[in-house]
């Protein structure tokens, strides 16, 4: 058991990642699973517009698991503390064996003067808009899931964007303090998450593909490669925890978020372009995408 | 994520129960997991003289897994939080897929108007105590153990007590108002966790056996069946959760607390009756006894 300080109130969110499900050890090392499962949780908490202040770790692992392999892990772990939220430490733990490896985080943050942001409060004539990268996880798992090893090689900033995600969680902060109405990280899909906040907020949102082009474009190369719509993992692609936000209209938009489109009305419906979509992303209890 | 109100600082402990080493769903209900994984968890931050506040619950389930069972779980969770720490409440969760059950719980709370107990605060001369049951839950495992289906009719009491701990969680704040210097839940069994408090306090622990009679006495009717020594399940059974503390020599213990040995000096060194014993209990890691 550890010990917080705190505000007077915090923030608690928990996400798991499981073995073969989340990721595969052929692929990810124990220091790309430990900075993934950080980085992943700690998005949670910024895209509620807190600061991360503390975690605690439950891990189970295999008996035939090596010491190097945690210690491994906890470096990954600390690493991605380090570079995306310096003010946070893991203040507890817990390790069990298991058949399987699963990395349950538990994250607390704190508030900088705002009230947490939910994914309920998006209003018609708001702005959409994202901070971070979209695709760049899906197109890294693409590659992997190709066998191809000279793409790998060739790509492989697609593919440590997938094994070591690296959002921007301070956008968090600073879209809370914008007015930001609704919020989250991107974890399953554009698509997915953006109707999250549309059926939490009983809005409709309408996506402009259009302002996606940008994101398309920095996936060109691996998608030319692989023979794949780069716009297919844009929308559908999730673990890159960029943060979703909505902003009223007209109000000055932190700089690190891109319009991407804006809340309609409508009872918890998607729109490409106007016209409905179906949500398609990561259905993390089927382990598939749907 | 979820949101919690805090006195200025906060604690925080998690505990993982998995399938197969912590429980088997061929003996645990949905229900008893449930209450389970609240109860033993809810032992720790009560360990520390602290009043359970909030908990956050990630469960690996596999896909298969029916919605009732799901249900009962948390009808379990509930049931344990009501009857044994009212003011708590379950914040968040998370549910995701994998190929056995995991329980990972992290709980929060608040101290009362107490530092925090350690376990590292025992002093040479202060006295050894105990509130909550000892060995039950181990008599209630090896009658499950046996098969045989008399003896675990018969000796439901004991079987219940394996399969849902009812700790006595008020007298952790009780034991912080009455001074206590070290305190932990007996969760691996008496003779590891008086250990890990010898070890934490630099001092030795010795615990005697004359004042064990009483726990052993209300094992005697499932022992005889069984055919077991019940000192056996009292020292190196764990799992009933009881508090275990160590009270300045002379002070005022709570009235739940029954002494059970003494500090003495020695370095991290475990005594029964004055003579070296070796610890063994549960070990979570490698799930058998040591």
């Amino acid at each position: 058991a550890a010990m917080l300080q705190s505000g007077g109130r915090y923030l608690v969110s928990t996400d798991t990642l499981i073995e073969n499900h989340d990721f595969k050890t052929s692929w990810s090392t124990g220091f790309d699973i430990g900075f993934k499962s950080a980085a992943s949780n700690l998005a949670d908490i910024a895209a509620m517009g807190a600061i991360p202040s503390g975690m605690v770790v439950a891990l189970v692992v295999p008996k035939t698991t090596e010491i190097s392999w945690l210690e491994e892990f906890a470096k990954g772990l600390q690493s991605a503390i380090d570079s995306l939220a310096p003010e946070a430490s893991v203040v507890g733990g817990d390790l069990a064996a298991g058949s399987e490896i699963v990395v349950s985080v538990t994250v607390f943050g704190e508030l900088d003067g705002t009230e947490a942001v939910l994914r309920s409060g998006a209003k018609v004539g708001d702005v959409l808009a994202v901070s971070g990268s979209l695709g760049r996880a899906a197109c890294g798992l693409a590659l992997l899931q190709s066998g191809n090893s000279d793409f790998i090689r060739s790509y492989d900033d697609w593919v440590v964007s997938h094994l070591r995600p690296t959002p921007n969680l301070e956008a968090g902060v600073l879209a809370a303090k914008a007015g930001a109405t609704a919020m989250l990280d991107v974890s399953d899909s554009l698509l997915l998450d953006s109707e999250r906040i549309a059926k939490a907020s009983s809005v409709a949102i309408d996506i402009h593909s259009l302002q996606l082009k940008g994101f398309e474009a920095t996936l060109d190369l691996p998608a030319q490669a692989l023979g794949v719509n780069p716009a297919i993992w844009v929308l559908e692609g999730g673990e890159d925890h960029a943060l979703l936000a909505t902003f009223p209209k007209g109000s000055k938009i932190p700089r690190s978020f891109k319009p991407i489109g804006e809340v309609v009305s409508g009872e918890g419906k998607l729109l490409l372009d106007g016209e409905p979509i179906q949500a398609t992303g990561w259905d993390s209890i089927r382990g598939e995408i749907n």
